[in-house]
């Protein structure tokens, strides 16, 4: 029994969560079925891109369970879709089923949605109410990647550090492995797996020969894995290219060019897609790489995991949004900082963020900051 | 009515807290008087130097409100002195007041204490009750200066950075006024008002100037400012030399040499006191430095806000007890470091910390580690 709005909207909030490294590109929504008497009669949460959203789930639920949708009342976190995706749009299923009202916690961004959603539920009969608030802050928060990618064109970039208390990402030597603990370790992969994709430089491969995949959460979708290698370096032995999933190459140069081309499909014959994106001093241009990463490759959040010139090229391009930063409660002294830019000329040009998160992750902290407009 | 043992220790754990900025080099005492049916008829703290200490206080009280302390009990935060220091002994009042009954959180590390005080009070009849646990703990916290200095003969030394979140303290031209917000800036004032004195380098009076007094929150006391100067470079002008309290400025060359003897009069004229502790490569002995705080200035706790150089100097040779350290929400790219030393070769070799607080502080954080063994 959820009478309680609080209540409802948790549980709606808590079953959209679950859609974490399972619905991407879809946004992460939960639906409630309510009867007359705030008996829940049916939940669910978006599943797999194609495959049926929260409503759909809900709806079904309640008839394998062999109680009536007529007259219920659905909660959902974001507004039902009104178009045809790769699904059928869930209001048209909602009127079919005879629901009665409906509470959404936000609207839905994406411009083929938009309040039509709710309009057309309207026309339909059905009484719909716009919650927002609280509610509707959580919903977006959920899906802030998705809300960016609609609003924006680009990703939601969170730029992922570990680091000594004295800001150090390595030795200089170039020893990292490990300056965070296992607990926080764990925790970054949590963050991977929210990603659409997982972001770093020719740099990093070079130096520690990553995989980014999602390994020490379990994920049912594992990210893109996207590498930044201006002129086409990638040894096609690298570990990234080896586990399940996409890789995409982003470079400056023409890989079909003559002095490229055996490295290019060296690549191409490993799985991995390459994308030519050249900028000024024949760098990747990042801007356009995160618009690529929006537009086709549909990322909604985007994971960075670099080293400090590729983290200091973002920076300075004013292209992350959030930090993510794990510290260990350690000094390393000399060594590699957290990212490459400036000397600056005055403390008003410090690159301004606002704390929003602060955990105890084992014996490290993370630290969540956004940037202040 | 304090029946509750928690919370009879809370209160008098609080009236300790009142002596912080008051009673050094004395330790942080508070002490409750109970009826026997739990009322309470007297209460104090340590007072300053010299003055009555919290027994004293709490039967004055008492005695001052016309309540009769005979048969009373008596919870005190640290056993009652026992021996004739600047007043006389504690144990002695207690029993000429004709308390039954005393509870104690936790023993006195004061060799001239360090048991005696139960002892004396147990021979003449009072029921003793040395409680210890988390009391005794929280007690022995909230003098762990005074528990340093008994038990090791050093200050405990706390070392606090002002830093962005990727640790850089000042950019390369020296700007550092201010990284941190001015909760940070009052709150570190809170931690210099706790400490015997404060310490600085020469740089850092070069580079900022500062006063290193304790203004932003008020305090009966001033902490002594210590400036290490190898050379005897200070400046007479120099505006920690001008706020009320004492200065002591260690070299490592004779003040009395023919090259200095004139730049150290004009210092001792300017009320600051010389120490001359040569060490290695013509620089001051840190370690004799922070020995002689603790036996000839009776410095408890050593706060120190210093420069990369000499923040590296006390952490290469393991002086360090804690952290205190302030971040703010802002990345600075090059700049200064947190403290110079390194590079080192093996994560192995990291100096290891754990966290012990982590608040918010305005729109900072403020982060407390100690040293792990």
């Amino acid at each position: 029994m959820l009478n309680d709005r609080d209540a409802v909207f948790t549980r709606t909030l808590a079953l959209a969560e679950q859609a974490i490294g399972l619905s991407d590109p879809n946004p992460r929504v939960g639906c409630v079925l309510l009867a007359a008497d705030g008996a829940v009669i049916g939940e669910g949460h978006t599943q797999r891109a194609g495959e049926a959203h929260a409503e759909i789930m809900a709806l079904r639920a309640a008839r394998a369970a062999g109680l009536d949708p007529r007259g219920a009342t659905a909660v959902v976190s974001l507004e039902p879709c009104s178009h045809h995706g790769r699904t059928p749009p869930c209001c048209d299923a909602l009127v079919e089923a005879g629901v009665a009202r409906v509470l959404v916690a936000s609207t839905d961004p994406n411009p083929q949605v938009a309040g039509r959603g709710i309009e057309r539920l309207r026309a339909a009969g059905i009484e719909v109410e716009l919650v927002g608030g609280a509610w509707g802050m959580a919903a977006r928060e959920l899906n802030i990647g998705f809300f960016s990618r609609m609003e924006r064109g680009l990703p939601w970039v969170r730029l992922k550090i570990a680091a000594s208390l004295d800001g150090r990402t390595a030795l200089e030597n170039g020893a990292s492995q490990w300056i965070t603990g296992p607990e926080a370790r764990a925790d970054g992969h949590a963050w991977r797996r929210r990603a659409g994709a997982v972001l770093t430089g020719i740099g990093t491969v070079r130096d520690d020969d990553p995989r980014l995949d999602v390994r020490l959460v379990p994920s049912a979708l594992q990210p893109l894995r996207v590498v930044v290698d201006s002129r086409l370096e990638l040894a096609p032995a690298a570990r990234l290219l080896a586990p399940p999933g996409l890789v995409l190459v982003a470079c400056a140069l023409d890989p079909d060019g003559a002095e490229q081309a055996s490295r290019a499909a060296a690549l191409r014959d490993g799985g991995a897609e390459l994308v030519c994106l050249p900028g000024a001093g024949n760098k990747v241009d990042l801007g356009r790489l995160l618009q690529h990463l929006a537009e086709r490759e549909q990322v909604n959040e985007l994971h960075i995991e670099a080293g400090h010139k590729l983290n200091g090229s973002l920076l300075r391009a004013s292209l992350v949004d959030e930090l993510l930063v794990y510290l260990a409660p350690t000094l390393l002294g000399l060594g590699r900082e957290m990212a490459a830019f400036g000397p600056l000329s005055s403390l008003t040009e410090a690159l301004a963020f606002g704390f929003t998160g602060v955990e105890r992750v084992g014996a490290d902290l993370r630290l969540l900051a956004r940037r202040r407009e």
